[in-house]
């Protein structure tokens, strides 16, 4: 169990969350990827928003205004799949500058039409304002999953063993490439991609859901750091990550090395455990349960990063050493 | 039917709209208050999204964030019982500046508690950023209704009354009071009221839609002048309203002569069609109906404003003379 003070937007989530009356009418409120509200016909209702903002999480200048209207909707998707839920609906919310080409307000939302297509999920509502300020986003999104196959952040066991999906890294390597102002090469471009056009892991999501294995679920969106310490606090449990075993792609080496080359370093551990915006699923399962799990997944990789105790530490194990695993950063 | 080109913001909704796929499990998608989605059990799910900015929608300057955070859930809730709902759960995404202090950001938030518990709504998620720019809060809010009880902004016929509940031009009275950056008399208070803590008309929303007898219904976000061109449009009939019908209270001809008095004249009867905000219901039914509508409404006042026809018209009368009444003020 870790009793540590909450850093900042956890912090004030939680003094917020404080104000409000207890939810009467939903199973999860405030504190996961997403909310679940009972609904009639006996399935849990799913929502989740996230606001954008220029200049805080994306800017005008790395060019495609559709791939960032891909990933607002495709950060909202990965919540609801982190539930174990199919997302089903979606309302966007846009404050547009007025100095901002209404060309590409239409490029903006063919990007949330391409991945809403993929997803087979409706854009079924909005607004639409100018702003008085920075660009800005808002995507509300609702899903549907059966009760009993609800995933949340609390329900890790000790002994459980930590499974990430996927590769770690790429998105904050991408993220890096776009802040050094200059042209990278081709052969980093999957970085780049990674950052800009995330493929939220649905698919995985509901395998994992309905195989009945997994105790605990989150999508990684700030890193494996501070998400791992979100859902040791909801489980009640401690961590131990084993370095060696986080999949860090050699392209996360190759443009750590790029970035070194130019004045710019970025350590390919700190990009994977802190860098976010994975949207990789990290989950909890019974160790018994690791080769049905592979085979539900393939081909997609799943890693083996951890375990979980009874401790009040989340620990970075290299051999027989550990130390403890600060949480990372958040935007406040 | 209003066949003229559509004007600012509605425009370039549909412009956007037309990016999208059409939605393939939506009863009603974008251009009405709320969309409609089928749900299992047999109920409509409602959502409508609201993004509310500072310099655009408010100013901090008013004071009272509390009062920020009930109009903003109030819009909302306003736009669910526009359809005929019961609103039912909301998530709020605020995007606060580095400045702004964080006792003014549980103020805001136990103003949403207020209403949310008033109204038995559940604030169940959110999310909360630092904002590169001005404070920016994003509502979203659920409700549902009987499929029968729908009630939308295409239904409206050629023949039928044209009604509006409660009082026009108060809130934008307040505005200009706001505004003017004088103290106002005490007895001005009420249309500042109105205006930073409007009531969403719930339980006469769901009155009239249990009612059976409403053709079309819409809240007054934007004014009579626009939001009657959105209803008319979207039913497919022109309209004819009684200049001398419109209820325009005693208060807000106070408020105007107050403004004019210190050099920022406001008339009465612009401040009526062209104010918005004032969240009150307006809606269609047969001329017959108004006498059981009355009652079912009552003591809420109920005024009879006009009448729909099959013409392209929107027209304005006093007495046997009659003028298009124009699209009025939108944010763009």
């Amino acid at each position: 169990m870790t009793a540590a003070p909450l850093p900042g937007e956890d912090a004030l989530i939680a003094a917020l969350a404080g104000c409000l009356p207890p939810a009467r009418h939903a199973r999860l409120a405030i504190g996961d990827d997403a909310a679940a509200v009972e609904w009639p016909g006996g399935e849990l209702l799913l929502i989740t928003t996230d606001l954008l903002m220029e200049h805080v999480h994306f800017r005008l200048a790395w060019g495609d205004p559709g791939a960032l209207g891909w990933k607002g909707l495709a950060q909202n998707l990965s919540d609801i799949a982190a539930m174990g839920g199919t997302p089903t609906h979606a309302v966007v919310a846009l404050a547009a500058p007025p100095a901002w080409p209404a060309e590409d307000a239409v490029a903006l939302y063919r990007g949330i039409a391409r991945l809403a297509e993929d997803a087979g999920v409706d854009i079924i509502g909005g607004d639409t304002i100018r702003s008085a300020g920075p660009l800005t986003l808002t995507f509300t999104v609702l899903g549907r999953v059966a009760a009993g196959e609800l995933l949340t952040r609390a329900g890790a066991r000790p002994g459980d063993a930590l499974y990430v999906t996927g590769a770690l890294g790429l998105a904050a390597a991408g993220l890096r490439l776009l802040e050094s102002g200059v042209r990278w090469p081709d052969a980093l471009q999957p970085c780049v991609d990674a950052q800009m056009c995330p493929r939220p892991r649905l698919a995985a999501a509901r395998a994992l859901a309905a195989s009945g294995l997994v105790t605990a679920m989150m999508d990684l969106s700030d890193g494996v750091a501070t998400d791992l310490h979100r859902l040791c606090r909801m489980s009640g449990v401690g961590a131990r990550v084993e370095r060696d075993a986080l999949p860090v792609p050699p392209l996360v080496n190759d443009a750590g090395g790029w970035l070194a080359a130019r004045g710019t370093p970025a350590d390919p551990l700190a990009l994977a455990l802190y860098g976010g915006e994975d949207f990789e699923l990290l989950f909890t399962a019974p160790p018994a349960a690791e080769a049905p799990l592979r085979a539900r997944l393939a081909p997609l990789p799943l890693a083996r990063i951890g375990s979980m105790d009874d401790s009040a530490d989340i620990l970075l194990a290299h051999g027989a050493h550990a130390e403890p695993l600060p949480w990372g950063f958040t935007h406040f």
